[in-house]
């Protein structure tokens, strides 16, 4: 890997002369450009109690799952790993024992998007000009740890070093928004704003369903005990969510399936779930009925509405009891969105002030499904691809599959949706090289002219993203 | 968009030299081929009556569901589109205005098989050597009408000039072909042949086929009454068709399921049709049943039998009950060949002298499926890629993930499938230019040679389609 | 296909020089490098007898599927080429004339695998500078005839100059093994392991389950008249394979379903099996059952666990009746992971010392379910590219769609899974290659450096086979 020690001002590119060239020269028109963070899952209070992160592996390691799973799958455990046990059971405390044990197998992700992502951040944010390696990894940890307590470590400082011009955070329906709001009410000029993320509320399968009701509930010091009154109190947040700055929601299920209940099995179904009866299907029933719900209030609010489907949450029960949820144990499942969007398009999908967002992780849907759907209705947007397919082959796949059927300007450009803050523009700067590096192929073939390219780079970069997420006014 | 003026001599072609020069070479050799088109969507109307298209806008844009999709999704309503509504309800009907918000959004197409279609059809039809912008767009169509108004404009001189040396068309299984009738009584000598197509009186749950089945009645002079006078009236027109120059069948159904009602079961569906009480389940098993009737009268007649499967139809219920269907709102479904086929296949499927034409809108089915079924069942041939896969990286997929299990010769050529008729060169020379660039990368690696790969390519060309479509004898 | 007369020093690798180069550099290293071959059907009589083959028609051409099914699906009768029919019915008996048509019809194969290993095999194996057309056709079939009666083309001799290291054969769970014992008990080295293949005993739904199930009460000297009996039965069988040498047992499934019965449920189906009274859904619950069984018994014997899953087997009836299984039409089907493997994968999947390998037919699975599963799971190993996609393109698309998530490590290195022993080098050959090539492609995009690529290259070839088969005592 010794050739890795620097990124290579060239990784990425098709290794054809004319095609790199080319991609060269669009990635020269905006790799300095401002970074536009539409959608990701960093902490609202990094940035509003703006301390020091701790250590290397606290920072790195240990929250992203990203990592972990690729050594747990190896057979390394995630208690030597130190992530943490729900009830508090002892993990490995020794965080420089722990990053030794990442270095020592840091070889795993070889051709993976974790190493491509921390090459660029361990020399671009870190300057450092070494390989992690069993032998190295002691020394890249001290480094890393003293830098992390310099001043322009601080997440503000970050932020501003690495030209976020808007950075969205994904906050649960109930929430108060508490850090959104002191960093409205300081000095600082940073643009963190919320994203409404109604899934702990409108998933009444959830063991937390009814805590989560009960929040929403004292946030909006509303009774919850209807139905009619439950909708009120998401309309009133979605609303409180907009004065914070938040210009879109996000939905995250297993199926996109939509379909619209009377207002009567809908109260039903919410009153068994208020009782603790309600089954399977009446949970599918009414997330169905919360999606047209959530697009109906996104005609009249205007917030962008984002679904994120297909992911079988928690795979693995034993991880899952011992450690929680988000710890690599979730695995896509086939999704389907026509026959599952019907309902929902075309009660909503004509109208051209509407903003639907789709994601997948089931690649077989682009160009079968999403693609043409995109490439018909006004409201409907590809979002970038997602999770396992944000990668250097995932995204490739999705423009050759979507580009042709929808075109550039039905797509949404590129998110991060990450927790790993430093790696933000290591991933803004991998999908702007392949984003460069796919209309470089058009070009040199002649599919488009390259002034046409220079025109789609500067749209797939900011654009778009602006357009979709209606972010034109910032 | 400059480079774009004259479609460049390369197109398409991948820009390794090597893989360059070999596909130039192939190209060479298949440019200039006469076109067969097996199946298409052109009306034969055009050509027995041979008048005058009107301008550009009825010609160009109307009719084709490709560009004002596009369009649509972008927020411009069909109505300034001048696409005409069912009620007669009013839409923009100046044809140059039409044109100029075509023109303002032409750059929607960039990546699109329609911008390259468009872009070789301008310049080589209409030796336009300008990009359409909203700055071009009135004296592009202005030259684009005057054209139109000159002889060599008129239908029949397009398809000579187009060196089309067969053209199908497509045609309702009731349809009397009088334009065919017409053309077969001029002395011109053009070949056009219709295909039949009874999807209007097989599918029982159209709203329209009671209508269907008494002009099927009309046309053959029979009382349908009954299951097998519905059975014989079909026997019937195909025997007229194949009169007529007829060589195929084209059945277009949302699941490609078969299986075999008896006699009795087939009558009860049937005369339940007539009187109206028919279900969804008894609209599924019948067409599962026309199937096999029908793949078992083209073992009797010799019609080559094609199946285009997957398409969920009308998706967008105000779109069509404004402006009724094909206008871009069809979107595929996930669909399955191996056990919906079983029941047709192991009944005809080792005819030697019945071919079945496969198509697909699913593209996970072209290795898992398609190309098993290809590769062993003598009667199972490949259609080309279809509908949104009939573009560069559709068409690559699909060689990709066939030809290694079902060989070249289990497949069918290509077909341009279009009602645009001055897109057919445009869509045959695409065709080529990506066959040759895929056969030369074959060479280019060493797994075929040269001469194996000029061989291939005048079979993809004409051999394979002749052969498929039974065209020999043309 | 002159070019191919000798297959070129550069096949299948990347035209692109600076891809090709590296690819080069890279197959330099391992291209003489022993063969491990872990998974596959070649007969152990042969290596146990040691007999020369009889002539290259016996050898080549009757019992490769790969073969006989591509001149089928082109209106060859099997009977012409000599497939044996089971009621012994004629079939074509002259092996000249047999050669002479196969020949006739060679083109059949461009751009197909077949074409590729039988290119090599010709002119590596038996020295053969020509091409295989009509005209060739006998010439070549006497050389090969004469070479296949020298002694250095006897199997055993075969297999060492091969340089075939370790070969595992494919036998029932009720086998004596009498061939592998009577290897054992010689003197000669060369190693031929058996496989552990229960499905003819674990499916009850098979006609021939009872007099499987006899032959494994007769093989183990039990009583198998219960569950219990049943499963100490195979148990037994089990460490019988593992004091011969095996290592692995094969799974072969239509779908991967896995579910645990009671004992009670499991004992009641095993029950109405013996009285030929079970069901389809007691097939379905049984052998859902049978792989949770088997999956612990891996759990305490350490064989390593293969599914090979989604054929839909015999689709073709009219074939299977007239010739038998594996005829070349099984046709693959849409096929789940991750809810069937769920059971499995919940109660064994976390365990360090279980490898489960799986396989599939449905490639929209690799990067949707088999990829993330394998990235997660320490039991899980991804499979080679199995059967239809052993082939240039599906090792790529394999390795494009799953590395970036489960990284190189959690994959288990090439498989030739065959039963055309000549063709073995060529199929190892072809996978170093591709693999070299894919590896290249990384290299010359900056993705890895060189050195990792050659550490990386070592162990696709031997080091993750030996691991994942457990094979690293030898």
């Amino acid at each position: 890997m010794s050739d890795l020690l620097k990124p290579h001002e060239d990784r990425f590119f098709d290794p054809d002369p004319t095609v790199r060239r080319f991609a060269r020269d669009l990635y020269n028109k905006v790799k300095n450009w401002p970074i536009i963070s539409p959608h990701g899952h960093t902490e609202p209070s990094w940035f509003s109690e703006n301390k020091p992160f701790s250590d290397p592996t606290a920072l790195i390691l240990i929250p992203d799952h990203y990592i972990f799973r690729m050594l747990f799958s190896q057979g390394i455990s995630m208690e030597s790993l130190g992530v943490p046990t729900i009830d508090g059971g002892v993990v490995e405390q020794d965080h420089r024992k722990i990053w030794q044990l990442f270095a020592d197998h840091f070889y795993l992700f070889a051709g993976t998007p974790t190493a491509a992502w921390l090459s660029h951040e361990f020399y671009e944010v870190f300057g450092i000009a070494e390989k992690l390696t069993s032998k190295s990894a002691m020394a890249i940890y001290e480094h890393i740890d003293s830098q992390l307590k310099k001043p322009e470590f601080l997440p503000r400082a970050i932020l501003e070093r690495f030209k976020i011009e808007l950075l969205s955070t994904t906050d649960p329906a109930e929430s108060e928004l508490e850090h959104h709001k002191t960093m409205r009410d300081s000095d600082w000029s940073g643009r963190i704003i919320p994203a409404f993320r109604p899934d702990g509320v409108t998933d009444i399968s959830r063991p937390d369903w009814q805590n989560n009701l009960a929040k929403l509930a004292a946030t909006t010091g509303m009774e919850i005990d209807s139905f009619d009154r439950f909708i009120q109190a998401l309309e009133q947040q979605r609303h409180f969510f907009k004065t914070m700055g938040a210009t879109s929601t996000d939905h995250g299920v297993l199926t996109p399936y939509t379909c619209e209940l009377s207002r009567n099995e809908a109260e039903n179904i919410f009153q068994k779930a208020c009782a603790g009866t309600a089954d399977k299907t009446d949970a599918l029933k009414f997330t169905a009925h919360m999606l047209m719900e959530m697009a109906r209030m996104s005609v009249d609010d205007g917030l962008v509405m984002q679904i994120h489907a297909g992911s079988f949450r928690n795979h693995n029960q034993a991880v899952f009891k011992r450690f929680g949820a988000d710890k690599g144990a979730d695995i896509p499942q086939k999704t389907e969105y026509t026959k599952n969007l019907h309902a929902l398009l075309n009660k909503f999908g004509n109208n051209i002030n509407f903003n639907l967002i789709l994601f997948t992780l089931d690649e077989s849907t682009y160009s079968r499904e999403l693609a043409p759907l995109a490439g018909h209705y006004p409201a409907v947007k590809l979002g970038p691809p997602w999770w396992f397919h944000d990668s250097i082959e995932g995204m490739k796949r999705c423009r050759e599959r979507t580009i042709e059927t929808a075109g550039f300007y039905n797509t949404a450009g590129f998110n991060d949706d990450t927790r790993a803050l430093l790696s933000i523009p290591a991933r803004h700067d991998l999908a702007r090289r392949v984003d460069c590096n796919f209309l470089a192929g058009l070009v040199a073939r002649h599919q488009i002219g390259f002034e046409e390219a220079e025109e789609l780079i500067g749209e797939l970069t900011h654009g778009l993203v602006k357009k979709a997420y209606k972010l034109e006014k910032f």
